[in-house]
């Protein structure tokens, strides 16, 4: 419950169409992607930074907490208001402040789609390489805080790689300019990274100036058809061997694919056990090239076919729609995305089968094999007496693989709530112990997204 | 002077032959490219992170200061032990510990030079994009504790876009493990692109994982020679509108040319007031496409000739002979390396004729014209009476331009001591602030660089 002074200090600056303190409209706010349920006691949506300022003013004199939010389209429960108290809501933040071509940027408001601001930057012959499979619906603020990728980062980098500076509203209060508006420049700490990824427990972000890159001129496709998993794996590690790699590379087992085979029928051929989807980008000359040799990179003995192929749109449908199709057939599904070395992946692919045939857990893996960045989809139904139990020590297991073959417990998720038991397996103490006191240095009263990341 | 005791227990674990106490062994180590020189108490060369952490441990017991130390190259004073006390120089860890070409990273020592990471990534197929003139005898610590660039960042980025992870001691002892292994990871906060470009004010960077880059199939140069300044400051803008743009793109003005001309003779035609050395990459097929489109770009009303040229060896080692050649002419020349946004080049290149003229300082501007980061070269002769005075206002006044026109201080340099007084002007005191919480995180008792960054 929220102190009525404080409700009547918010309203001075706030008017009532931007805040919502019915339980009924604050309902749309209490869930994300994680599929945990945490109502917030009421929602904000500011227009300006300094409107954000005065609200964490506001929560800070009362201690009460403030949860920011993009599009709610976190994996993570990082949105989740999981201590009541304020939802902080961008998505009204949506101007695109400038696109200036000349200089290569593009500057926006954290409530800005994604997706607007390709269509922005289409016509100047640039894109923002950032790509989640939510680009539709996923604010740029989201992507920021969340350190956003998709299957473009193989070539082109995550969110991190792309943005310059950024103006943002400490937990304290306080608004910050970090970076600067040219490619380079080393003035102070890069705090523009320090935020990037920080899942909003440091500051809330009002402004982002991106990097624009240019679009490339064409893009081809190919499709590689292995007969099992262990072959497809190998053949991974060969195709990132070769330096001029694919702008994308994904993986799909023989779950996934049976799962498109359930929606397009004739779609893929029937003794394909496990798939590759590779893009190259460039020039019609550049593509013929890296088709020839990524053709040669995907031969083994494994290898039913290759080919290049035509038209991608429907193929990437049903890549994209792999997520939905896999909540349709297991609703409380655990969905994971570990990330090994490259060249790790088929001990990665292997010990996965090992443990979820141990634990009995239908398992379906696809993801950005190109970054060793693999969704690992455990199908539990938690209905079923001792289900829940069994999957989340397979999990804990599969995590200890993931750090044991180098690797990192997620690519592109975060650790919000979902991770945050887990995150004593990567970090070690001291380095744990750090981060918190960063977080006090930008939050002394822990009242911005306040027990997110931290055990 | 140092404590007796603090000596005794350093020699407990470092050996003779890697103390340095006798202030003639302490003079190399006195000065770096700022032409300051601050002598340090003594020298330390530890060989691993634990006996980093050793020594800062003891300094903070003795609240020592500890200035750390790559190559001495650095142009800001970084390295400088400015309040005395300990030199811990990086240089004798040099072990390259995995060139790890199927994941495409090489793990180093900081002492690794940066010449010795291309040489070993060579091989694979690979290079690493940060390539300060200085790569020869810069080492990978200081390139990353200096967030260094060069020629190629218009196309690849500086430092921090090709930084997987770390191991660091922090200034109050504690080894951290920042990052990971993979190209993609969001685990907690980004402490690795925090340590780049800090100027070894938070952490000793002991170990680095870094992402290496496939190498260009060829390259191809051309060279367009202008008239005049703003004619040639104009094809700059227009050929960074170019979406497939170089691989660099250098400027060099009527100074930088005479210069040159001074050594080389024949080098260059007698009319050209002002130049671009531009370079293109990929494949022999895109480099052609990319050199037809660029020679379109290149041309105006002030364009003499512009051409491919078969062998640019040459004339990239002129180019890499300027800074050097500068300094004979003016040993205690003023070297700024200021960045623009690149459609304000024009502007700035104007703007510093007219203040060097009102100011009567002899200029020479040349540089990364690309990413709009020019380096400003005040001839100053101190021995002439109110010259030095001059410079000064006139550099002042060269800052504030810089800051209208939306740029920044340092594209590659960073403040050390030398920008110091000025950082004020491009942050603002609540960011700044928030800067020095976050240095007392890392370091409660400021004895790692102390007084560096900070007014
Ligand atoms: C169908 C589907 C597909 C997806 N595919 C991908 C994918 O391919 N790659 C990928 O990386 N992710 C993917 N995601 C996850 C999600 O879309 C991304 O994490 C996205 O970046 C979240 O954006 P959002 O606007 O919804 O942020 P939210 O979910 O609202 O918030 C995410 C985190 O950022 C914080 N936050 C939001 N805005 C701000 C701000 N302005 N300032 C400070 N903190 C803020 C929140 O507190 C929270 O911690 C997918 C999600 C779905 C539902
Ligand atoms: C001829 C010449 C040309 C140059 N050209 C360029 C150029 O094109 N681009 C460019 O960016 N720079 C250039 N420089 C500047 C300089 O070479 C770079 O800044 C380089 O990165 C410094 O490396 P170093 O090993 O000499 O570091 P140092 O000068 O020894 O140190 C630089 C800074 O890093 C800190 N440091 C060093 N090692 C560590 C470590 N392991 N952990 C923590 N902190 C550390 C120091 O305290 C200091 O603050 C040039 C210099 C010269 C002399």
């Amino acid at each position: 419950m929220l102190p009525t002074e404080f409700i009547q200090q918010l309203q001075h600056f706030i008017p009532a169409d931007r805040l919502y303190l019915d339980p009924v409209d604050c309902y749309a706010y209490a869930y994300d992607n994680s599929k945990k349920y945490f109502p917030p006691d009421c929602v904000i949506f500011p227009l300006t930074t300094d409107e954000v300022a005065q609200v964490i003013l506001l929560c800070n004199k009362f201690k009460i907490p403030i949860t920011p939010r993009g599009r709610g389209t976190g994996t993570a429960g990082g949105s989740l208001a999981e201590q009541g108290g304020t939802a902080l809501s961008l998505e009204r933040m949506i101007q695109i402040i400038a696109v200036d071509a000349a200089n290569r940027v593009l500057v926006a408001q954290p409530g800005v789609l994604n997706e607007a601001v390709q269509v922005a930057s289409k016509p100047h012959g640039f894109f923002w390489p950032p790509d989640p499979s939510s680009a539709a619906f996923s604010s740029i603020g989201g992507n920021l805080a969340a350190g956003a990728g998709g299957p473009h980062a193989v070539k082109y980098g995550t969110t991190r790689d792309h943005v310059l500076g950024l103006i943002a509203v400490t937990g304290q209060g306080n608004v910050i300019k970090t970076g600067c508006y040219t490619t380079k420049g080393v003035v102070g700490y890069d705090l523009t990274r320090l935020l990037v990824g920080s899942e909003g427990t440091l500051a809330v972000i009002t402004e982002a100036t991106l990097k624009l890159t240019p679009l490339p001129a064409a893009k081809g496709g190919l499709v590689a058809h292995y007969r099992d998993i262990d072959s497809c794996a190998q053949a991974i590690t060969t195709i990132m061997r070769e330096p001029q790699g694919p702008s994308a590379l994904e993986f799909l087992d023989s779950g996934s694919l049976d799962l498109i085979r359930s929606r397009n029928p004739t779609m893929l051929q029937h003794d394909t056990g496990a798939m590759l989807m590779i893009e190259v980008d460039g020039t019609e000359h550049e593509i013929t090239a890296a088709t020839d040799k990524l053709l040669a990179a995907c031969q083994n003995d494994g290898l039913l076919t290759a080919a290049p192929v035509q038209n991608t749109t429907e193929l990437w449908k049903a890549r994209k729609a792999l997520s939905p199709l896999l909540r349709d057939i297991a609703p409380k599904k655990i969905n994971e995305d570990i990330v090994v070395p490259v060249d790790k992946i088929p001990q990665l692919l292997a010990g996965l089968t090992t443990l979820c045939e141990r634990y009995q857990i239908p398992n379906v893996n696809f993801g950005h094999a190109g970054n060793g960045n693999i969704h690992v989809n455990l199908l539990v139904d938690p209905d079923k007496p001792g289900e829940s139990e069994r999957a989340y020590e397979c999990l804990d297991q599969i995590f200890d693989l993931v750090i044991d073959l180098n690797g990192t417990l997620s690519g592109e998720h975060g650790i919000g709530s979902e991770k945050r038991p887990y995150i004593t397996k990567e970090l070690d103490d001291v380095t744990l112990t750090l981060m918190k006191q960063i977080k006090l240095t930008f939050d002394p009263n822990n009242i911005l997204n306040p027990g997110k990341l931290f055990p």
